[in-house]
């Protein structure tokens, strides 16, 4: 339970009401109860109203607000506030402001603006925290803090290069074993002294589009970065902890946002919370990836939305609106993947600057006779259904992908082999494959336990760290089926490689030796011809091309083209009790289906129930329950089968079996 | 008339024969008489030369150059030369050198690189503005000052920052004010000392592609910017006023350029002047446009064309040369809509630098015997015929179309819903409609009286400025027929939007609420279904997506697909003696010519002739006579029907009646 | 002979050992001699470790590595190390770094960082040179100096302005000269003192893309920043032949890499070297044209080879591999135009930093048993039999190209009339005809003698420097056969236009004027109809559009559309004893086939041999014996008609003659 003084699927969002008249305050609150709002994310932005000045800290409008909804049954999920400096501050104390990768020290101006290691602002967002905690850590309104905001941005500044070297001294103790880990014996870096080490940016080693000369600096760069954040959001935690043992802490996320290791983050993370802003062409299986992902930063534990918008947003291209249904439909996504609250960004519409045409539950109209806000006090109405049953539930899974930002890091500042390479896209394909087979996926981070799973896979496995090839060897022993691809047991931690073969420490697992690879424009093609037959004769693949030998592996499929013709393209190594599968080029999604198909088949892992094409189910688990989300996601009614059990459809509050019609855009939840 | 000295339409250009040795000089005069030229603009970038230093003037060679060409019949357009700023200036006080939106500091070089707000680039262009003016106000060669030369840019230095704050503490007064109007609560921006306000450039608010993180300072930082140079502009009015107080004073504008508010620029400009420069793909009814534009700057006082290149230019991708007979026929297009000029860039050809491949009268190969030159001289010999009936003429108009350009940045600004939402483009379109239909249109700023007009359209009126929606209503009221379109009445003139329901305070006078905006893909379209019957039964539509609801508004078309078919998509409310249209997304083409059509009949607003497809006609008229421009911009001649009148062929010198051929490029100018 | 102590076509490549433990060295040296690599080029990035502060010189690890690789027969070319400062060198003495165009200092990082007139670098880079000769100039391995390492890249510093005046002061020695040539009085830029003049940077004249105001003075900072490297080189140059006499010294060019001006730089070169590296689309032909172009730098002197990858590269969008055979037949593509030496990037790949996905010799896996290693070996094996027969070997020519680089900088810069006027695509356009009828050219620069050959074409003769039209006017009247193209003869070396009319000083030798020039989409085309019976009726043409009028010259071909329809698109004009062409548009492939053809015949130019399309052939000769080689791009074997000749193939080690098959990517070398 995220806070057992609001034992409920929390519904609610952000709320800035210093923008309006008090005239418009009994207003709002009308309507958040008409919508079934229980909580307000206050202060997110309210440094400057908050600290007027160096010793001045003002939190009467705070006290008002939280006291004024608390009144009408509205908690308050506290923001700290730290996510955009006062303007004062930025014009006494210059180093809080950023310098960007081109070198340019920022001026005051738009957020996430603080340098991460000025400090200034390590000692005045430290201190805000403190005086918040100390002021509302007792207030029965406050269930949860927020830190900061949707944290990212990396700093070039002197203070930061200042601590980079800093950081690494900690990490490699020598400036010998640095140069070593870094090849600066490649265009004649070495190093002599810590202090002849600059930041890689646009001016030193780095160009547009993760381009780098040196990929060993980037990559400790990123986590010198990541790592420099988490220590601003690690000070706020403890100035809270100060006053507050009670409540979570949480920040809030945003899925695979590239810059932080949200892994590492996790860690210091009460909720995982985070905003989900889907495209009109996301594909939906995207987001289903990235709430798994979410869940899995904290090995399955629920997690918050913080952030959704009721209709539209500003920063897209083309903003469009959520279609009639489809704000619920993701809602409920949301849920039957780990999620115990709702909730949306933003409560009011924000009158001017760049917000004021991203959607809102109370729209610039002011009322409550919209569609967006009867389709939120729709789902607020039904979530009142579902508090009690489905509050902490699991969500069960017995496969896994690995994911993991140094990894991804890594392959984006790689210099060749392809431009087109895309990590996340390539993680994607296989969980898609997952998805459409309505298989339960977790989406997992290195240090996970194995052991749970049937079947692991690990796309584009670039970076084999430090221990981890043993962890899949005894994952496979113990009879666990392993996938993983083309361009994988490359490097270690420090981006070098493991001489000797790729793919490296791989190598034996897998029973092969990827002798070269090519890479091709992604519309070029090549084919895959099938030596077993649990699927089609051919398939399809492109992008890189490993040229493999096999040393002990199993031929699944060869190449049908090319000079490379004949030899393979998908092995399959029998290791232990388990076995190692190998995929040598990026395949199309007729080969990833039946392939997973195949494997599922053979761990004897299967979706819970039959449904119809772009129907999605998850399942939730408590107290011995189970709960199953049905999504409809077709422009059209589907039939869903239920067979001959019986269950409890939570929604309608009636019990259901056999064959149900669900509407387009339709939500079943199930109890069995 | 804009100087009686020379009582003709001016045919001139651009000269600058310092490149050049002394002996070329006599045979560009002997070529300008064969061609017909009566003025020269001298001076335009001639600083460096005419001030070699702090302390020293030498206007010998320009006294030479004006003498010179006077003697031989040509008077002088006089630029003060304060475009470009001196080297030994720009080296001697750095203040003058402007600093980018990225924040670097310039260096010398380039043109239009001054610092608006630099004391030494004010003190030096006042003081040359002075000098010239008392050398050369009582020259009898000289009939027009020409200041600086097409302005524009913005400068981000330290001094235009401060000299902000002091514009924005005239503006608003108090720093709280301020906060107000800029919503500064939002991402808690709150200053509380004007000294905190910094520009906003890309090292604040802002971003490439016109992105603001807060649209009320950008807003304002452009209006800031279009006032410094207009100040810059009227330091040297001023000084000229000192000692000339009979010439005419003009600034050579842009037509829609972006970059400065002109219809605030033309209160201060004695003749509104500008350059036309048509790429190839330029739509005709695009220069139409804004010639009308040009000539409602000041309320239709004729205009000077003070640039167009007689063949082709050098900076555009491809520079395509002027087909034979288009330099004469855009000429008389300018002619036709208001001009009382017909002057080019360049008459000779320059030497070297940027623009040596730029057309000019006089080409590199130095003599008259070219088709360009024997173009330009055609054009010369007929405006003598056309100077006595034409100069002062008027440019009657029953339609207006509203431009703005304060409104034109806040939709440029704003972050949503669409970036394919382009202001020009749209009222280019409403524009395009008139002009296929040979309807005269005024493009008028907000103050311009609405009574005079039958019927006004506002595309896209997303600014409402205080007091234009009671402006409007006033002369619906009266019997006047109101167009706009979606995106409009969101907002009042700082960014902010007026809550209570789009749109806003037009709400009232068109009788309809719009609940939300659909923005998709611009290749995404939806169908007109027409529920009156003046046109087609169906058009279509795209970019935006008005979701309204009639408040006593007439439906006159209804969405044909998506979630929101049957909705509304064109409205008109009777209003008083009038008509209110509001038509919900952007049209095509078809349905604008016939609501325009069906506009123009119930309104009585005909074409003064009927004439085929893709030819032009204009009218003037002076002193109860009428002038008629007809020309073909298609590649075959065509048949004119002017029926049973008779009117005087002004070029041919006859009369004529009936049915006449019209050549492909041709011209007819006819009196009646 | 490059050295005599290696009489041999050397095979080789860059090694750079100090990456691995010396546990891995005796393995490279085992497998360098399998490879029959008999050349390792050394110490190219090692300034850092070879001097690790300002007093310390440490060689003792190349004194161990020339050494070790000696001992086994490899041979050594030493390159200075001065292509990467170290970053001691950077932190301490600031001025090493280099500034961008954007204005901005860069920080220590890459390579290619130094500032060419840094003082701090040009005594670092000449003492390390000299301290190196000092060391190994008498060392028996040591073959052949190789200076820093790809020159390239501008600086916009602070120095490198004051030497820019420094340089302009030598070159104009008065201000009013600078100010004539650079045309300042457009744009009111007159200089008044040396120190006014600023760089052209993207702060000052210049803009993406190669825009700028003033030509005259962009075209002046490529000359002062080519001299200003080339000054470094021979600072390093000239402090190695303090102490070597004997060694021949170069440095690796480019290609036709647009920055330098390598005509000028050959002349400091004793032997031409370069780096090799097509991309998967690029035109064969292009390679071969550039294979001559760098023999044509030293007047067809033989040059090296000194970089190709053995298989694919990392810094290409998409790395393919090289199919087998390509690695081979390219191989000899460069010997066959002059290479005497084939040599790779990189001997062994790199274990990090961003070139560790390029090809190399010795791969990852460490052991000879691959693919890339074995074709290596074959070619090493295969250069055994060519060393003798083929070593100083010349390439015969009666056709040459002309190719300037001060002429491609001016028609890079120009502002008008095309944006896809592209200097080396116009020339290789006409190359490629020339190729594909397999007829030898030299690639010759403005100083080169005519009167050796019987066809001279200078495609886009833009630029013509003093005196030059006198040279090609001798060339003709002596009999020989000229050709060049639209917008040529139009300007002087400063880029000022000669006046009188275009093609200005090659008028009269062409016989034509050129009234104007029509630009249009590259997508545009026009008709060239013949009115000569040598080729087809009617080709197309496209791009730039001459519209001009002969003077004496002949119609070859007129436009067959357009308002210039029947105007002149192809003329020729006799002239003393030969013939001037002109070709006033761009021509399709089959016209230039058409056209060349004609001319080659006219001329008494044939190929040596009649081959299938796609087959090569070139031909060196030494000593009264002709060496053909032969080789076969295409994806099929073909059948080679030797006819009644004998020939003994080398590779083959046997008599041959009539018909023979060669396979796919296959080679011949017949010697006769």
């Amino acid at each position: 339970m995220i806070n057992e003084r609001l034992p409920k699927i929390w519904h609610g969002g952000d709320y800035n009401p210093e923008q309006w008249d008090a005239s418009i305050w009994d207003e709002d609150t009308r309507m958040f109860k008409l919508a079934g709002i229980n909580v307000a994310t206050l202060n997110v932005f309210s440094w400057a109203r908050n600290q007027p000045d160096e010793h001045t800290y003002d939190f009467d409008w705070l006290d008002e607000t939280i006291d004024r909804l608390y009144q009408q049954g509205i908690y308050t999920c506290l923001a700290t506030s730290t996510a955009a400096h006062p303007a004062w501050m930025a014009k006494r104390y210059p180093d809080i402001l950023r310098v960007d990768v081109h070198g340019r020290k920022r001026k005051f101006g738009s957020r996430h603006n603080s340098c991460p290691n000025s400090p200034t602002y390590r000692k005045y967002a430290e201190q805000i925290a403190e005086k918040l905690a100390e002021r509302y850590s007792e207030h029965p309104a406050v269930l949860i803090w927020h830190i900061s905001n949707e944290y990212g941005g990396y700093c070039y500044c002197d203070q930061c290069e200042k601590a980079f070297r800093v950081w690494l001294k900690e990490k490699y103790g020598t400036v010998e074993k640095l140069n070593k880990v870094w090849n600066t014996s490649f265009w004649g870096h070495t190093f002599y002294d810590w202090d002849e080490i600059v930041l890689p940016s646009f001016l030193s080693e780095e160009r547009e589009g993760n381009e780098s000369d040196f990929q060993g600096i980037s990559l400790d760069f990123r986590r010198f970065q990541s790592d420099s954040l988490l220590d601003c959001y690690k000070l706020e935690y403890q100035a809270i902890r100060k006053y507050d043992s009670q409540n979570p802490i949480t920040t809030n996320l945003m899925g695979t946002f590239p810059m932080l290791d949200y892994f590492k983050w996790a860690k210091e993370i009460d909720v995982v919370s985070w905003d989900n802003y889907p495209a009109i062409d996301t594909p939906i299986s995207y987001t289903a990836m990235t709430h798994d992902l979410m869940r899995g930063l904290k090995s399955g534990q629920p997690f918050m939305l913080m952030e959704q918008t009721p209709s539209q947003q500003n920063w897209q291209p083309y903003n469009s609106l959520k279609r009639p249904g489809i704000m619920r439909l993701w809602s409920y996504q949301a849920l039957g993947r780990g999620a115990d609250t709702i909730m949306y960004f933003q409560l009011r519409r924000s009158i001017g600057a760049c917000e004021k045409y991203h959607g809102a539950v109370i729209e610039h109209v002011g009322h409550e006779h919209t569609r967006v806000f009867r389709e939120v006090a729709e789902v607020g109405k039904e979530l009142t259904l579902l508090s009690e049953p489905l509050l902490d539930s699991r969500v069960p899974a017995k496969v896994a992908i690995v994911f993991d930002w140094e990894n991804r890091w890594a392959v984006e500042l790689s210099s060749g082999p392809s431009i087109s390479l895309d990590y996340v896209t390539e993680v994607h394909k296989y969980y898609k494959a997952f998805y459409e087979a309505n298989i339960q996926v977790d989406m997992i981070g290195v240090e996970e336990d194995l052991s749970k799973y049937n079947v692991v896979v690990a796309p584009v496995l670039y970076m084999v760290k430090d221990g981890y090839e043993e962890k899949i060897e005894a994952f496979v022993k113990n009879g666990g089926t392993f996938l993983t691809t083309f361009f994988s047991g490359i490097v270690d931690e420090h981006d070098l490689v493991t001489l000797g073969g790729y793919p490296g420490k791989l190598r034996e697992l897998l029973g092969i030796w990827v002798e070269e690879i090519d890479a091709l424009h992604p519309s070029v093609t090549n084919e895959m011809i099938m030596k077993e037959s649990w699927g089609k004769q051919r398939y399809t693949c492109h992008l890189l091309f490993d040229l493999l030998h096999t040393e002990g592996a199993k031929v699944v499929a060869e190449y049908g083209s090319d000079f490379y013709k004949g030899m393979p393209v998908v092995t399959r190594n029998s290791f232990g009790n388990g076995e190692a599968w190998y995929v040598a080029s990026s395949p199309d999604d007729s080969f990833l289906g039946d392939l997973i198909g195949h494997l599922c088949e053979k761990n004897d892992v299967r979706p819970f129930l039959k449904v119809p094409k772009d129907v999605e189910t998850s399942v939730r688990e408590k107290d011995g329950k189970t709960y199953v989300f049905v999504l409809n996601h077709r422009d059209d009614s589907v039939e869903i089968d239920l067979q001959d059990e019986r269950y409890l459809d939570l929604l309608r509050e009636e019990f259901c079996s056999g064959k149900i019609l669900l509407e387009r855009k339709g939500v079943l939840i199930l109890e069995k």
